[in-house]
């Protein structure tokens, strides 16, 4: 099920950079939710293009138009719930030559292979980050209800090219300190230098790429399923579902790794009744199941391939090296205009496992 | 589908650490396979517990049998191949007190809110490393199917405790350097100074971790499926069902969000009439779907959460703070054990892709 | 999955009868196809509403636009395909008093206590046969496709009111003596007495229901997966999709269950280096898996629950028997416009087992 | 995923008729169900060979052993309740010669096409009747949780080579009328006829097949999902694993066809302050959804293929016509030993309905 996440909360995203329109159809959303278009769409905007100097001068207003799923009180009705968002500001013309010369860091190659040459080559065709606009849609709604539930989810961009945000206390993340303004960190020098580095690789004809960390806080314990549908296995799924993510780990993750077990363990607590962990190097997960303290996810971006630079490529025709400069209008940095889609992903596993809930059958 | 991995080779895991028996049903198995016992034994006594002085002194002969799926003349038929395998040498008392107090980094607490306290704590249940068996027979089985095809999946020992094995050419991994004996690494210095960070870990009472990189050479390009159910989308879910994976990262990774575009993408060139890149940051996956390079991938393995030190904990049943030591025979690190696991759960995920195959419709 | 069909080629259908837009994203198209519109448009338009006195007077163009899955060529790129058609000639106002009163045989009061009452009431909202139009674009799709694989799905009316067209060759159905005119059957007397059925039902305020019998020609032996992926199993569940169908049966069916085993089996004989069945009692599927012979299904439809007469029902909001008289614009006997709903399914479901395949792995 | 069931409680079924064991993996079995072994035991001794006059003489015990799944006290603990059956009284001699010429109405001709000639031919392999003894395991596990929900599954023999067992009302069916001993029927005149059918089939080396239908009383309003995952979707995908189902239908199901609306709608009534229908045409669901009355569904077995006859067939080595007397211990009627599978299969997905469960989002 390629282009489907989930399971309760099932979200099917389609269309490419430049169909007529994308969209998604989300399965399984409860019955009788208003979708608070206002809140879905201030959510939509963080991720749109065209926004300031750091991202792609491609404008497109990405609002989303619900075509089915509502009753005749705009309350959802139990059928499929499905948006679609038209492709306004495509140029086409910017990508014909790619055809015959695949863009490295790009799946043109890979997918010329596996569609045997049919694959839509326009603005990236299916793989194009602008399919990520559907998923924030999806996204927005699922913080709708998570929100109701108690549910809050943040991301930070926790590095761009090397320059760490501030660190922090995993078991009580600051969700609240994260800038709401400009690059969303902890700390504004840090955000600054960020932004300088952006500039620094657009000026450069380059790019580069970054981790957002994201938070999901207020979730209970004991979500997720055993073996392969814990909470590491469905948060990754979906989180490599975005492009350009090379890696995701889950609370002290890859530094884990260089931890004797008695520092890296979380200590449990009773604290107001209820159990806590002292620390949260798990990242709110024990054997795929969440333990009621903060979910810690972090998604590595590589930077963003398409690049001014003349690059190194083939000749699928002639079957000979070529050179090639991409042309069109990039993003030098995809993590900032990333971290609401790492939010919204988050957000769809989330209330996919709450929505499977607890069998409460005794 | 919670212990079910798999759309074409679906292998479907069960048992616990103390159940009378373990076991995989493994459907979409090509009929006409006669299992090669031999070298699944052979891969099986890697994983195999009670080997060396760095592993848990359990022993267990981990002979799989197979109850169904072949026909009379041994080779496989189309039915689902199921095995079992006996668990031998359980010793359930030393467990007996952990149902109160939770162990720290293990699913006891969180399984205990999931399943109402229903779960089984004897050796971690179905959260125990020895799940790990029936997915290694499972693995083993790809293998024999991958190797006919010209595909062969090989891991090495990163690192443990922070200590690094060499780094090598992600484009060509020189799979036959890595040691056949004592730890798999390239650099018998490194494997020298894991192995006595393991010993000094477990002379302390406590634990260490560390990351295990796989390999998988002569997959063909145009291998996996859009957005969710991509190269990566599949290894990082199946991954994360090996206890105590915390993170999983393709090509450069994590390194990948300091890199500039230039310096990440990798350059197509036209070998031996067959495009290649010249680097393999992207480990072998752009879009999702398979370059034709190498597969890398890297698994991070915490620190084994059993460690003989003290640890703070809670009594469930008093609901106060309580201290807690753990009996019982655990790995000081499960990281040389988990290395033909990761290879398994690797082959496992290519073999269904390459069995779902390219559409030739035309 | 509650709307999606299929594995390899997989329908998710959304929309309501009076929603903006109905829909379809299809996964797992071959590349390359370029969808043959007039073809499309000429099979939906089989099931479109209004072209004679037999069914409802509800007017629509049905006109399917395919807003994402084609490349710049409009051939199909590898991503679903998405299919979009407007509801032109909707009539809210006819429903407004159906929420308290439940219509007997209508979804409406199962709904109502799922839902919770939010249920879009309009039209029967998701359980409309309204929502066949794209399952029918899908089925065209499906059928372009498996022509070129020399596969003929055709349906006819095999009863209605309990007049039967004639008996024929379930081993050689007369595909092209089915009447391309008026009601699809053999025999035209037939056909003449069932509309006269369906006109003295409708001028009587009440309806008719009948069975449909649908052919796949051409499929090879060896498709369908054991126990529950089977033809039939598939078949079925796709079937009873369908709004109003009561039964589904193969070959000879529910008549089976009198022979005796002499008289079912069919026999196989050779036949020009061919293994064949003189029969057909099994419909073209043993054990699950085609024959190879003529696939034969048939679906029961039930009359038409909206009838102009007066019906009992009660008020969900007093708690206490009502009555009922059905306003709105309904079809007197669903059967003929189903006959191509039958197709487009029967086809989607046999284009899904000939994409998973034989496994030529040997 | 062909041999697995069911999504909440989801059963994956192994085996062959002759393999060393048969079995199934349960997955979603609610944590802290101590099984009714006793119970289980009795449920299976119903469909076990070799108790009467009527059935092979093939004699199992059919004692499954739980080798996974539960908890030191016994209790299911979340992780997949795995049970295995072993396979003691197969003969395999009798089914030597059958690889070169198929029987007919059995799957060895279609199966030896999709495996390539290296399906089980030993006792029909995974195709076997057998199977459906780890169904019955499931269908009694089922059994027992849904009692403790009120719910209660319960069929009959509805009519045996033509032989009707008695109507009866299907908004109140009389279960407790039902013979509990000899043929499961209401009329024992009846009961006593198809005994009598079923001896003159054997006796003239022929066999007879019949119709089972079976009641689910006690579901509450409101189970089962749209268009493809309603109540007659899944029950009919499930009904048609059961090895000679060639139909299946609802309520009045295929008579349906021939009556009209005003005599098939269920009209509603107010009885004891709840929503209740006069009659049960429709057979407990509307839309795919339960209505809340009791589900009524029946299937169509086929005459036993297996017949001491001749019988016209193929030799597949030598491609010409050949003539087989097939050997062996078979049933002259597979339908009273089908009863407690359909009931079981009937249970398994009612529960998993259930298991769904309302969503209680406000």
């Amino acid at each position: 099920m390629s282009n489907t996440l989930g399971s309760k909360f099932r979200v099917t995203v389609f269309g490419q950079s430049h169909s007529p329109m994308i969209g998604a159809v989300i399965e399984g959303v409860p019955a009788g939710i208003a979708p608070d278009m206002e809140a879905i769409s201030a959510f939509m905007a963080r991720r749109a293009p065209g926004k300031d100097d750091l991202s792609t001068p491609r404008r497109e207003t990405d609002a989303p138009k619900i075509i089915a799923g509502l009753n005749e009180r705009g309350e959802t009705c139990g059928a499929p719930l499905t948006a679609i968002i038209e492709n306004a500001d495509a140029r086409s013309k910017d990508y014909d030559a790619l055809r015959d010369v695949p863009r490295p860091g790009h799946a043109d190659y890979a997918a010329a292979v596996k569609f045997g040459g049919h694959n839509d080559i326009r603005g990236g065709g299916q793989f194009s980050g602008r399919l990520t606009a559907p998923l924030c849609f999806a996204g927005a709604l699922a913080m709708q209800l998570l929100k109701a539930r108690g549910v809050r989810v943040q991301a930070r961009i926790k590095s761009i090219a090397g320059i760490e945000d501030a660190p922090c206390d995993l078991a009580h993340p600051p969700l609240d300190a994260i800038a709401g303004e400009g690059l969303p960190c902890l700390d504004a020098d840090a955000a600054r230098h960020m932004a300088d580095a952006i500039r620094a690789a657009r000026d450069a004809g380059d790019s580069v790429g970054g981790v957002v960390e994201c938070f999901a806080t207020g979730l209970p314990a004991g979500l997720g399923d055993g073996m392969f549908d814990g909470v590491e296995n469905r948060m990754a799924r979906a989180l490599f579902g975005i492009p350009a993510v090379k890696g995701v780990e889950f609370g002290a993750g890859f530094a884990a790794a260089s931890l004797r077990g008695s520092a890296n363990n979380d200590a449990f607590r009773v604290e107001n009744g209820r159990v806590v962990t002292e620390t949260n190097h798990c990242g709110g997960a024990l054997g795929g199941i969440t333990t009621g303290m903060p979910l810690v996810v972090r998604a590595a971006f590589k930077p963003t391939p398409s690049i001014a630079l003349m690059q190194r490529s083939v000749s699928l025709g002639r079957m000979e090296n070529a050179e090639l400069t991409v042309q069109g209008r990039h993003d030098p940095c995809v993590v900032p205009r990333a971290v609401p889609v790492v939010e919204a992903v988050v957000a769809c596993v989330a209330l996919d496992m709450m929505l499977e809930g607890e069998l409460s059958w005794n």
